[in-house]
């Protein structure tokens, strides 16, 4: 893809990605491209499970929020994006100081929009593919976005 | 299913829940029987994403945690809990004060697990079903946790 | 759900099930009522896989269709149906004489609509459930069907 | 991927491939490497369904054969492979001459692996990426085969 987003849409993207349950989640914007989106976070005590393993609902949050702000890049500004549903694999446990999470827009479209996530387990600077994936989204006009589609 | 599981294992589970991420996500166990698990959270505003819903990421974690412990219910005490895959599909948007998910096991397996997770949206009382995920989750020996299967 | 479809509904449906790729599959209609579509197909060699057992693909494919024919009932007359995506788990490795697909449909939509499959392996007249699916699906109008939605 | 599997073994996967109802369906194996399986299928009228599109199913059995086979390259010979689940999302309709399957693994392991399949719609010899699918498989001893994990 060779299409391009504005500086000041990237820029509101990376301001509003982390808002809400992300910003409790302390998930931040890392880099905004047309069809692509990366966040990291900082992994912290509350985000691990009663293992020690961070926990699969902070990498499929991710993965979902991610999924979400790539989308974001290819639709008119006027557009809110709803998650349909999305499916996640769990490869290897994760257990890492930092995830990393980088979402590609796989199939565009005006209103249902296919994206992939992939979530990286950092440990000591190295990467590790710790979770993978699918996700559907829709696009809808925000003076639509209280009713039902 | 009609068999139980002993009172000791269920206030052992539902202590064992809110641990880590869930308990910063303020999750709270409400029923523990042989292959079910309800959990409930009271919606805050760290809970919703930027248009004022509920997040899906609080949803899936929710169905994911909950499926492991209804998971957990039908496992000897010496094994663990590893989520390998979830879908989850959200049929309406959330916006009530709380969350109830009620997951059930669909099949049993001394390895591999097979889970449904239903997410309720909770308004003036009334549930409105919001969310759905089948869950693919597989019991590891305690010993065994740190190796990959 | 209290919704009715006429006779007339019901019995075009039930004959428009079976055509192409199903036809070729052996697929039957057995029930279609508002919401709800039941299949079977009597199982023959060319169903099975390499080990013996009904090929995941005959579930798949069962899974997937027969979702669609439940959401055929629930929107006018003048749209078709096209499958987003789905998810299937396989419970069990099904090797009987006959299966039954049961769909229901667990979210309505003007567009977007969301089904459950259940596929039974029947063995000498006992069933088993042996796979379960969750289908998106969109409804598309029967004269934009080969624009991009 | 650096590993190789022996020609042998590559010329039993591409033999053993197109048995039951893949040989029913016409697939056929076309390239075999460690981690790595590409089939193929002729269009003919029986793939199609009711508007004149390949049928989902047709490209769903495809995504997960040729991962159940791009699997079997990374596995003792003495193993057998079941699939868990799986989901695939359409990204667009095809109604080409053939379909070309691509599936990769993406995660080995001894019980539990991973693999991605594409499905891409050929018309006058152009390729578009019409469905892909996350499939989850396990690795069964022959000699536990019938027996449930």
């Amino acid at each position: 893809m060779e299409k391009e987003i504005s500086k000041e849409r990237a820029a509101f993207l990376a301001k509003d990605y982390a808002r809400g349950f992300i910003h409790y989640c302390q998930f931040e914007p890392e880099v905004v491209e047309y069809g692509f989106f990366q966040s990291r976070v900082s992994i912290l005590e509350h985000h691990r499970q009663q293992d020690g393993f961070i926990h699969a609902g902070v990498m499929a949050t991710m993965a979902d929020h991610t999924a979400g702000y790539a989308t974001f890049t290819t639709v008119p500004e006027e557009f809110q994006i709803l998650t349909i549903e999305f499916k996640i694999n769990f490869l290897r446990p994760a257990h890492g100081e930092a995830l990393v999470c980088r979402s590609n827009v796989i199939r565009e479209g005006k209103q249902i929009i296919i994206a992939e996530s992939e979530v990286f387990d950092i440990r000591e600077g190295t990467e590790t593919m710790s979770a993978k994936a699918m996700v559907t989204l829709m696009a809808v006009h925000r003076e639509k976005l209280t009713s039902k589609s």
